[in-house]
């Protein structure tokens, strides 16, 4: 399929949202490309960078993984990617909720506690947050996103803790082969005129946390967030290492 | 039966626990006495005062409404009260576990959607909250409570979250027929040795929002809190209520 950006729709954190145009037959309205920028963020945007090379790694690490996850039979909005900066994706409605799925206790979760990161617990641990700046992405419960916000009904919400799951067994099993720890991740969801449920957004080191597993080293967001430096050499690592070209191991 | 109260176990913010001795027959191993005291502490204990006559009349209100959730077959720990201070509960270990049922939004959950206390919702909504002065409470979920604290089981939180609801019904009726708007409350579980779970704790202005219907007045912990005056007098105001001495209706 022949395709390229076309209008600029609006301005995220991280990416840049387009419309997208193609040959015939391609139909404008459902279609999206995702123009992954160089700009990191964190604290609800309090702390910011430009990381010339980012935008770039993540669409490979994001690409890669949706595609893995879409051969897995996880549905997903990954249509194609031009290997550079841009996805194009089905246009789906996003729901206002991130999804976190914790595989060890790090974060927001494990400060709540008191507890140290990198706590363990017995089963994942699936979260939501409420995605809206203005509110902090509060914590919430399901029944808050039922009840008071209305962002899907108590079946959806089951279906949604269902998916995310499933997917976390798939990308634990896929980055354990690479030889790190998924500590935790963020997912989004989004809902296509069919109803149809789709995982959507982006699956990268921006949105995990990615623990090499012998060294415990952070190789992820959150070199950013605490000042660790080599963040890019360590995004790098992360790609090479889940496509295969080097496990990480210590030869 | 003869009971009166023993030795002193530890003391709570607002209550003092001994155990309890009787009559032959008594077993001192299925009782706890519960004093009321005169104390009202907000904001996790950092506000705090000595308020004479609070204790009193809270063992009233709750040792009325325990009754009254008795009649209606609601299991609880009252057993029986010295028309002072003192309840006499059946002993049951409780659940480190704030249940928050919320019939109109106000204080924290309107505060964290930006909503306006009052804010009507749809359905009741309930909200557990991790009992631990040390981390202020927080707010969990159902899957951190089984999870990570291991409070409860899956099954007995969704127990908890049905009596929960049905106390609700009960109070909400108690209440307006008080011409009083039962805007939120909190209340504690515990469970007896047969692994039966009962209602716990107190149910009193202090761990409820009365609102009276007509002028919207606040009538309960929240005078405390906001430093609204007249505590004491509002809280005999619903005592009288309650227990159908007047209705707070007009003439």
């Amino acid at each position: 399929m022949k395709w390229q950006k076309d209008q600029f729709l609006y301005e995220g954190k991280a990416k840049n949202i387009y419309t997208a145009k193609g040959e015939k037959d391609f139909l404008v309205e459902d279609f999206l490309v995702l123009e992954h920028k160089d700009f990191l963020t964190a604290f609800n945007g309090e702390k910011k960078e430009q990381l010339e090379g980012k935008g770039q790694i993540n669409l490979k690490i994001s690409s890669f993984i949706f595609k893995y996850l879409k051969e897995k039979e996880i549905p997903n909005h990954y249509v194609d990617d031009d290997g550079d900066r841009n996805m194009l994706t089905r246009k789906c409605e996003i729901l206002p909720l991130e999804v976190v799925v914790r595989n060890l206790l790090a974060g927001s979760t494990a400060k709540k506690f008191a507890l140290k990161d990198g706590t363990p617990i017995t089963q994942p641990l699936v979260e939501f947050f409420y995605k809206n700046d203005d509110l902090s992405d509060p914590f919430i419960n399901e029944a808050q996103a039922t009840i008071v916000l209305k962002i899907a009904e108590e079946d959806q919400l089951k279906q949604i803790k269902q998916k995310a799951l499933v997917i976390n067994k798939i990308l634990v099993d896929l980055f354990d082969k690479a030889n790190i720890c998924l500590v935790d991740f963020k997912l989004e969801f989004g809902t296509l005129p069919s109803g149809e449920l789709i995982l959507a957004d982006e699956i990268s080191p921006d949105s995990c946390r990615l623990w090499d597993k012998q060294t415990q080293e952070k190789m992820d967001k959150d070199r950013f967030r605490l000042n660790l430096g080599d963040v890019l050499k360590f995004y790098k690592e992360i790609y090479n290492r889940i496509r295969g070209k080097d496990c990480g191991r210590k030869k």
